[in-house]
């Protein structure tokens, strides 16, 4: 049945040390194996490009195994069951989840996040602002900070998919929010699209006064998605009792060895601040409780996102680093063929 | 009333930049004024010497303004009411609170902690064990940390006057414990004195690899009264979902600028860990609450301490380097004379 399906990958070819390359990838073409009972085959729509992927591909402390030479990149996905031997999956459902950077993937289950539902909305948001991206803002921020309505809350990576999700449901929540961003054009959609009150460009501004004159009572919030100097400079302006979300370290691109930067302990003492990491994966048993709030908040218009979607297996390598370099407009995907 | 009293005072004659030394306070002998309406005269029995006060006398953003020059030392201290024209305050009656470094203190009641009411213990215990030492302890550790049973707990500063209690209190919960000190003597008290199922001398052991053969599952409890590389060497062996106290910074002796080390972002976010600033004197509300379990702690015998008691003003200056020196051998304290 499968038997003229060519189902074009893209492997990880070399272990890279600090943000993956291009040339840490390679593309092949391999044949599509037939489902066994019990399986089903997805064949994938969009992949998705996470920060988080550049730690399953070090060889170093994480959450998850790193992903081995020669193996299909791991990735989150969205696609089509186009034939199932599985009795809770039918030709024609769509699915997210962990499918990998390849067009066909044979799946028993396991590795599904979910069957998409929300059929109104397009399919692609599921690795958005209705998957980890929108999961993680609503998590992160609502149970870690916890932010209260006039309490403000900043925001690191604030135009990016998971940072400008973080800044609505603030604003939602009735939080004064400070996105921290890249460039002239992110700090217009950060103000225009996402309705920031103040938006600071890191590399022009002096991030640490800017935080002070945004923010003249403290932080309350921190949603921290960089670590780093950007981190460092929000650090000297937390208010008491300040709540810290570590949610990604993208600014700095080696743990090998831990980088060194200025010691976070007394701000917290004196603050009686509390620092936390977060993983979104850590909610799976509620990620249907967020999704189904995120997608009345997207139809209601409150809920804005925007996408980059980079063209067929070709451009995937590329992208984590172009991610990590700020170079995407939005979540960034990779459309499979 | 007052007119043959001395008043043998400590004053802060300079400011240090990190550990004050005993050259930076003098000591001189003032008049005692006699007490207005609603005022009562203390007389000072024994005067703490705490961690927090270098803090409190370096020019530097803390939770109290600094000491000013010429002012008497800010401390703890337990006395007895010696005069009173306050209406809730009698003559004979002992109380704690911050008199600073002074054998006389007029006070309003403004700067009273409490009263002390286990009249079958010793005063001075209110400025250790059933003081700011044990409450800390308390609430540091059951609040922040909130240890389980057959939970691994590390102290740092493990026979001190606060670590000492975190061990034993741990222990009470039911929880492993590991204590962290500086010499044979202490590791011995830490083992024989304070229960500790494990004791780590920073000085001889490495660390990190200690830390990691103590708690092979990892540690699920931090109580963190150093910072600096005991701190980062315990980092690297957090268990799942592990909770830091971030209590006192004792080994850094200077924080302008801000120290630099191992940043802790990857380990928090890695391990879903919480770190958290602590300041016993938010929790002024429920002192009596904590003091009144750790009064029967006390006299049930499962609640150990000891004193280190310096003879007099002339000893006081040089009582906080020797602290941070790790010279005393239990809850410091100088005898006013």
């Amino acid at each position: 049945m499968t038997a003229n399906l060519v189902n074009r990958r893209v492997l990880l070819s070399s272990r890279p040390k600090g943000v993956p390359q291009a040339s840490h990838f390679s593309i092949d073409e391999a044949s599509v194996p037939d489902p066994g009972d019990g399986e089903f085959l997805v064949k994938t729509v969009f992949w998705s490009v996470d920060p988080a992927m550049r730690g399953w591909v070090n060889d170093a402390p994480n959450y998850l195994p790193p992903v081995e030479i020669g193996a299909v990149m791991r990735s989150f996905a969205v696609g089509e069951v186009v034939l199932s031997r599985h009795p809770d999956y039918e030709e024609g459902e769509m699915v997210s989840g962990m499918f990998g950077w390849q067009r066909y993937a044979v799946s028993d289950g396991g590795n599904v996040d979910r069957k998409i539902t929300e059929t109104d909305l397009p399919p692609s948001l599921a690795l958005g602002v209705l998957g980890l991206n929108g999961v993680t803002a609503y998590y992160g921020l609502l149970d870690v900070c916890d932010p209260q309505a006039g309490e403000s809350v900043v925001v690191s990576t604030a135009a990016g998919a998971v940072g400008s999700a973080v800044g609505q449901i603030a604003k939602i929540r009735g939080a004064r929010t400070v996105g921290i961003t890249s460039s002239p054009q992110k700090a217009s959609l950060c103000r225009d699209q996402f309705g920031y009150d103040a938006v600071i460009n890191y590399r022009q501004d002096d991030v640490a006064a800017a935080v002070a004159t945004a923010c003249p009572d403290g932080v309350n919030c921190y949603f921290d998605n960089t670590c780093g100097p950007i981190s460092d400079a929000v650090m000297t302006n937390l208010a008491l009792g300040a709540r810290i979300t570590i949610c990604g370290t993208a600014s700095l691109t080696d743990w090998d060895p831990i980088p060194v930067g200025p010691r976070v302990h007394r701000q917290l003492l004196v603050a009686r601040a509390r620092m936390q990491g977060f993983l979104v994966l850590d909610y799976k048993p509620r990620f249907g409780e967020a999704i189904a709030v995120l997608a009345d908040w997207v139809r209601e218009g409150k809920l804005s996102h925007n996408e980059h979607v980079l063209d067929g297996a070709a451009a995937a390598p590329d992208a984590i680093n172009m991610l990590y370099e700020g170079r995407n407009t939005g979540k960034l995907l990779v459309r499979a063929d």
